[in-house]
């Protein structure tokens, strides 16, 4: 575990985590919190009241005597999506919700928190409380990540065009334009170590991969203007069949977040509205898009495992998509109990991204770490890689 | 007017009005006034700025000198529907909307209010602005109405089932199970006074009216436990066929806001949750559910015309729906300018209410009001009067 | 009754009627019978059963005795909307069905009508029969138009554009562009006669009417193109706001039929593809349409009674959209049983229609005569009256 | 290629193909040609042009000089995807077209089929053309057994329950209850012959396999029928999370054309209505239905390469859902020119079958073929067979 430690140490390491979580809400309004202006984008009270509830849930109903929650309302309010604990509220009409206030979420945060501690003192190490607590940890850091993609999506839509950040560094990653060459082989692919990982990283085995070359860097701003200017989106040869009807029905012209105002692209950041940076990284793509571009760019998108082969652990900018549908690796094996339901149920008409970005925990990185979206979402920070065989 | 005052009258009618409109918001946490939870309900905020953007584009961006904005993007978001004033923001989507925060919509108000009393003292009493003036004050004492009902509907469906007043009274109005009887004849129906009205109201004009009886207490609770229990929901004869599809649809089984519990039907009030009160008048049907109701019972809906003439002017406990279509009387004529699109383009597919509401202003009631909804809506105050021929 | 004569004469008169509605059919292709290009547009086979199936159903089957329904499954397919006698197939559905074929609805029919002779042999001239058979004569009567209506978007919406029939006469009407004035008074209005009308031309009831015109000649298309050049679509001010909407919802440009060919607007008629003749009457349009239009060109709608006082009985060339809301009359009584839901249940968010077209037979028309459509619909024969206060 | 004959032994195949698209067409009616009960089963005179239509717009249209289109309006309705060579009517209305007629649509293939034999008399067998001829014959073939799901789909859903052929064979396959094993390795696959194969096929290469064991003998309807009884629609964690969203929303309870009739269930077969025969292979059943089944029984479903190398070459009875989504392989190229679009466009969100059914031509059966479907489809031929880790 990435939290093999001492018992005091693992009480600041909860506390630290959750901590970072509020910390990212630290420049919301109220208001902020409320409002889902998408079914897929949750109000960031939301979010800050479900990871406490996973604990409360998971942790302390099961194994803490005597415990009593918070509030019963709660976990029909805060549970996701997992069916074996109870039905649980709509997920597109959590932004009708104006109560619990944030207040109260953050007083349940304080109780959840104060028992949590209670118990991680009298933790046996290896025990599945133990486990639990690493997934809850783990789910938790995912839901940081999401808070900010929220955020993002709520003040981009937003015609005030709100900073979220006013110093939100535009950081450009210089990286050179390298090709890394990987030689063709039988490869182990998939998690091996003793450390947390979750269920679909495994098992570790073996793959025939051909010769191959990845690129480095990821796809600018500027090479990605060079597509949308020779008519990239209007070429239906580009685009598998699903991608052109989405593009037509939804009018899309560029990434999201971008806009065109006197002929020149803007594109909404987290530090505010401003005129899209050609060095930059494009970001908030499709599946589609970086199928399209690829493809047009004469390249192809690479596989998740030539990522995993061909790619440092990070920290990464930005995830790309790969051209891998998500599945289970031969031999998987689900997380047992309720956790079941914590990726296998998703393994259906997904795309594979690799790498991480900015706003992924840096203990998160991990070379066999799979992240996994429907094709045509991309409010995520979601960047462009290409391949080509060798 | 109900204003024609003198100039410091004037002032004080205009800020009082104001002033009633934000007492009515004093219970809600900032939370509440940003909620949608569906296209037909506006987040609390958006009236305040709405209410207020009426007098800012309709008097002070005309008739003020120099008049500045407070802020040029309101326009586009807190206007309506009057196209003739530019883009609107959709009405959908004004819960997607965290920003401009509470706290800047009530300094907008300020804002506005400053500059009106600045008009108001100067104002000329027969000219144009104190039209306009009369119109945005009836305006905004309508959204007083619908900001009750708004709120009513944010809390109805939430789990948590806050209260709006702990101590919102159930008042039962006890008047006799009483009938009017109206001989047939020539009547003259519409508005005719000096004072303000809407120009839906107008002309006065001539109807013939057959002899007729009107029931003066409106259908009570348990009047309409016996239409649910006769089975009246499934009974497709009693329903007009776009009712029964929408009952059917939409799985209606009683008014809205109603919940059957362990086999006793509770009502949500503006009080909170609790048994629903027999005697109490049932309230928030839609017209196909009058229309149905008043069938089941043997009598019909009366028609706008013998409200009319067959009811007190008020005040009311509930708006009852009547039989007739909403369409312009014979000679009507619109407001002049942008002011068209408040009445004449809503004529058409919506069925009148009568009487008004405990929630409609009192120095609103006139036997002439003309209030307008779809056939399926429910959540405005709205009951049920029977009629019959005699 | 127009029926009102001898029993070989009602035979007659029966048989007439059911192979007039054979007769429009006659130029159809087999599989011109068979689809359904949108919900509301019946296939033509669908149509022959359902006129059959309406006698089996309220006459034979009721009043014949031992009598064998032709195929017990029939009633539950060509039922239309008769909750009373049970389910019914899907509206919107018609046209999956290949089976029963066309060659088998012919013979349905010679079933129903050998039996239908049998009964109208025997049938006492004042009896409960009688009166049904008035209203399944009319029935089949009324079907005939819609025949007409549906063949022709059936074949309008075909790229192949087939005549219905190739020598179609494109009558133009040239009735004088005369005005009809009436003077103000109290009229009485609806059926007042002995022979059949509909439970909804009834009871004849007093109005008052206030003077007014009301043109004679139908808007031409001459008259429509100058609304069409001139932004009559585009002008939001002209429209009622849910029109405009649909307006723009649906890119609509011009009546139902018209496309625009290299600047030169073109017309389906039943007489195949042709350039529009700018000295017909325009027809297929909305009442938004027609709404739009009278008040674009200075005048409004006249109201049903307006029509029903200030046309002649006709014959007409095409139905004119009235300013009246599909209400009941006061005092309104439905015919009674199954028939019921002939008409009452539809009396909602609908406009009358007064006159009579081309297609409807000629012993249908008499002057208190009501049809009604949404708003929305145009694939009937509507043209456009236009009226004046005087 | 299967065809690699003699000029006339070509014409022959040729013609035999397009006779044996007709004689699947003998048991219709007029009226069963043209109807489109949903979006993705089309009218069976759509077949029959659209094939015909790929010889005219491929071969004819390119190679044969001064060759005149029997109607040009057909390339605009008989595409039915190829945007490289125009617009095409949309899919979701090939049911609304009455024209052309059936023997319109004959008249066009005798016209093709003429012109196409002239120029198999001077064909190049080793050209451009001798390619597009076997991709036009293998597209035809692919066709026949599409004819046969969509008039199944045409017969299933009337009412009427028509029997395609009333002699039917209900053959039920007896293969034994048998297990192939197959050895783990590094195994090449995909086609690597002389013949023809389609571009998706290709190129042959090395895949890891670990040990397992794939059921020869398809699910029977018997141990179906246990899951169903077992509650296996209702159990949330037998499915993807996409299926059992699936499964509510459309109230799923047994594979397509079974119906549930006073406690028996029956099952449309192309021979009509009848009981559901426990010893046959359950068929129809979606890639979520295969899915749950054989997580509920214990099992897993086979990837598309462990029945490549697990199963007979054919023919087979019904074709298989595996576990693997529809990608390309490494080194995947394209057909080039229009018929890039053939398969490339629609890698996306669908799962392989593998197999082949009792409509797929017998030449046609490859061990390499792949046949995908959208998850949730399931009109085409689809069984379930179950493999383990060993």
């Amino acid at each position: 575990m990435g939290f093999h430690v001492i018992q005091n140490d693992i009480t600041s390491i909860y506390l630290n985590i959750r901590k970072e979580t509020e910390d990212i809400c630290k420049p919301l309004e109220i208001e902020d919190y409320v409002v889902q202006p998408c079914a897929e984008v949750s109000p960031p009270k939301w979010h800050l009241a479900h990871t406490t509830w996973f604990f409360e849930e998971f942790i302390l109903a099961k194994y803490l005597d005597n415990y009593e929650r918070y509030n019963k309302g709660y976990s029909y309010l805060f549970n996701s999506y997992y069916k074996s604990v109870g039905n649980h509220w709509l997920q597109g009409q959590r932004g009708h919700l104006s109560r619990p206030t944030v207040n109260e979420i953050y007083e349940y945060r304080k109780y959840v928190d104060f028992y949590m501690c209670e118990v991680l003192t009298n933790m046996d190490p290896v025990s599945e409380i133990e486990f639990l607590l690493e997934v809850g940890l783990n789910h938790e850091q995912q839901h940081q990540e999401l808070l900010l993609m929220d955020i993002k999506y709520i003040f981009a839509m937003n015609p005030c065009n709100p900073a979220y950040y006013q110093y939100w560094p535009l950081k450009v990653f210089r990286s050179r334009n390298q090709w890394k060459n990987v030689e063709g082989g039988i490869y182990q692919v998939g998690f091996n170590g003793q450390d947390f990982s979750y269920d679909n990283e495994k098992p570790n085995h073996e793959r025939v991969i051909l010769s191959y070359s990845v690129r480095q860097q990821l796809i600018t701003n500027s090479e990605y203007l060079e597509f949308i200017n020779d008519g990239g989106y209007e070429d239906f040869r580009l685009w598998p069949s699903d991608g052109h009807d989405w593009v037509k029905e939804n009018k899309i012209k560029a990434p999201l977040y971008w806009s065109l105002n006197d002929g020149e692209w803007f594109e909404y950041t987290l530090g505010g509205l401003g005129l899209v940076d050609p060095n930059a990284s494009v970001c908030h793509v499709s599946y589609y898009e970086a199928y399209a571009f690829s493809k047009w760019a004469g390249y192809r998108l690479p596989s998740e495992f030539e990522c995993e082969l061909g790619l440092d652990e990070g920290p990464h900018e930005l995830w790309n998509w790969t051209s891998s549908h998500y599945s289970p690796y031969p031999g998987y094996e689900s997380f047992l109990g309720s956790l079941e339901e914590y990726n296998e149920k998703f393994m259906c008409n997904q795309f594979v991204l690799r790498g991480g970005c900015f706003g992924t925990p840096s203990n998160h990185y991990r070379k066999t770490y799979r992240n996994f979206y429907r094709p045509h979402q991309r409010w995520m920070f979601s960047g462009i890689r290409i391949a080509k065989d060798k």
